[in-house]
């Protein structure tokens, strides 16, 4: 038996998880909502670029969906900020159905947002369901990952995580995104209005501070352009000398002035290699390098991969670090359906 | 409050158990048992070195420990196979205490023992308690560890595992289990009576298969020695040339023929480092190394680490694949007691 999904969002990430769940055995794409005019009332393997239609066709609104859709879980992919795409959940968890959420922010929103989680805890646990936020970055390779990790330690006194892209490997409205061709002071205004930089640092911070029972002071985020030397055409925005290329971006968790948790990512035009690195100083030191997480890719796998463990878990708010391990499966053998 | 723990079994592994739990803050040794004559009746303290005894003192019977002891969990590090523990968790479980134990086989019994694993899980299901094995290997590092990193891959063709270690900079007694310092036909004929080799190869290789869904036909598990070239000293044991430096060990899951899973172990005097690494072929490609996973610290690391997972876990046999993600925790903030 399939787990029957209804793809709510079908923009870059949420196309990717429909893709995915059409093409994945144990997955089953049974609804699709997006609020684009232009996707509204077409078939979902047209929207898509496959040869076949599905036999789904997008609907305009969520509510009507949810009521006329037999499902067992709604893939969630719209925005990045949890109190954005409230009300959707709201309308999600009044039809009782789990969520799993590429929104970056509810990837651990226990720090930040206390009492919006409070709120969805309480709506999860009335409805009988779970509410999963995830992805690959926040949700994995700077939380999930260094929390793991820190398995094997007997003592850990600080981490470091660092992410490195090649963004022009990536698609063009991540390029976009992560500001490539913006003059610098157009780069800085647009992150000085929060519209520019990766969302979600704070979060993984967070997670990896709870998963460890550390209390942080205070979390910081502070993004920065990568300013090209010459002009670069690697990417499919061409970039000129003096423009940005992309982000630096730095972060930290403090703890009594100390910097227990620092993250680094870099995301730019031409970066020299698609890595993942964490650094544990504790008992024992580890160091741990993975190279291949792929943004795009990556973020949709994950999304069906938690799928079978937010269908199994107790009723609630939870996170990568409350479910059991989350792993590609086969679809062989229905984990939790 | 601190996990209360009683300690089974003061051997090499229990030792360093027992170090941590009086030295990590969210612990408390509060019984200790052994069979050794030479231990029964002498405070843990001045057991295993520290300065101050304890107040703890070594019993030789464990069924009067656990009546006479007020405790939270037992930390159980004996032996390698479920069947020799069987009558220890027995105990254990009629005392309805929950038990995480570094019996190799116990890692993931589902495989090669099921009757046994039925029968545990429904003991440890009527004393309300969760029964957990883990360690660094199996339970982390060959399994563990890859079955999280298949999260951010959308297809999972196959699995290699390799993990070498400088025995060099091991205890004894596992300089001695690798066999090193043998004749060749002294080795193998050790082998094959099934006392000398790395003992949970296939119950790793049964995780990953478990957790991703794959039906497996068979598991290989071959161990060869790594011959010294020339004298070596390196180590607490001198080798001669043309005797043992230690084992090389390769486990393999096969479906139709074609190995899913691949496992190569490296462990002998002088290996060249001590690095663990993992390549998943698929969607994307993944691969990861880990530099400075220590064997035995690591192994009682671990065994505190999952404690509060086993403690919040469903009554049953658990196995990591099933526990929310494992993780050094600082005690501050107990997570389940």
């Amino acid at each position: 038996m399939s787990i029957r999904v209804i793809h709510v969002g079908l923009g870059p990430i949420g196309e990717r998880v429909l893709r995915q769940v059409i093409e994945r055995a144990g997955f089953e794409a049974v609804g699709a909502v997006d609020i684009d005019p232009g996707k509204v009332g077409r078939d979902v393997g047209e929207l898509i670029g496959l040869e076949t239609p599905q036999g789904i066709v997008v609907q305009g609104d969520l509510e009507s969906a949810l009521a006329t859709t037999s499902a067992d879980i709604v893939a969630l992919c719209t925005r990045s900020a949890l109190e954005s795409v409230m009300p959707d959940l709201e309308a999600i968890l009044t039809a009782r159905l789990p969520v799993v959420s590429t929104t970056e922010t509810l990837a651990y929103p226990h720090r930040a947002q206390p009492e919006l989680s409070r709120r969805l805890d309480a709506l999860a646990r009335e409805a009988g369901v779970a509410v999963v936020g995830t992805g690959v970055n926040p949700g994995f390779a700077m939380d999930t990952l260094p929390i793991v990790l820190t398995a094997s330690c007997r003592r850990v006194d600080s981490i470091e995580v660092d992410r490195i892209q090649d963004a022009a490997k990536r698609r063009l409205p991540f390029q976009q995104k992560i500001g490539a061709g913006l003059d610098p002071e157009v780069f800085r205004e647009r992150v000085a209005r929060g519209v520019l930089g990766h969302v979600g640092l704070g979060e993984s911070i967070a997670m990896i501070a709870g998963a460890l029972g550390w209390e942080l002071d205070r979390i910081t985020d502070v993004v920065e352009p990568k300013l090209a030397e010459g002009p670069v055409t690697c990417g499919m925005i061409p970039v000129a000398t003096g423009q940005a290329l992309g982000i630096i971006q730095d972060g930290a968790g403090y703890r009594n002035g100390e910097p227990l948790i620092r993250m680094h990512m870099e995301a730019y035009l031409g970066a020299p290699d698609t890595i993942d690195t964490v650094r544990i100083q504790g008992s024992p030191n580890l160091t741990s390098t993975v190279r291949g997480i792929e943004g795009d890719v990556a973020t949709a796998a994950i999304t069906l991969n938690a799928m079978p463990r937010a269908l199994a878990a107790p009723p609630g708010l939870r996170t990568m670090a409350d479910l059991p391990l989350v792993s590609w499966w086969s679809g062989a053998e229905p984990v939790a359906c």
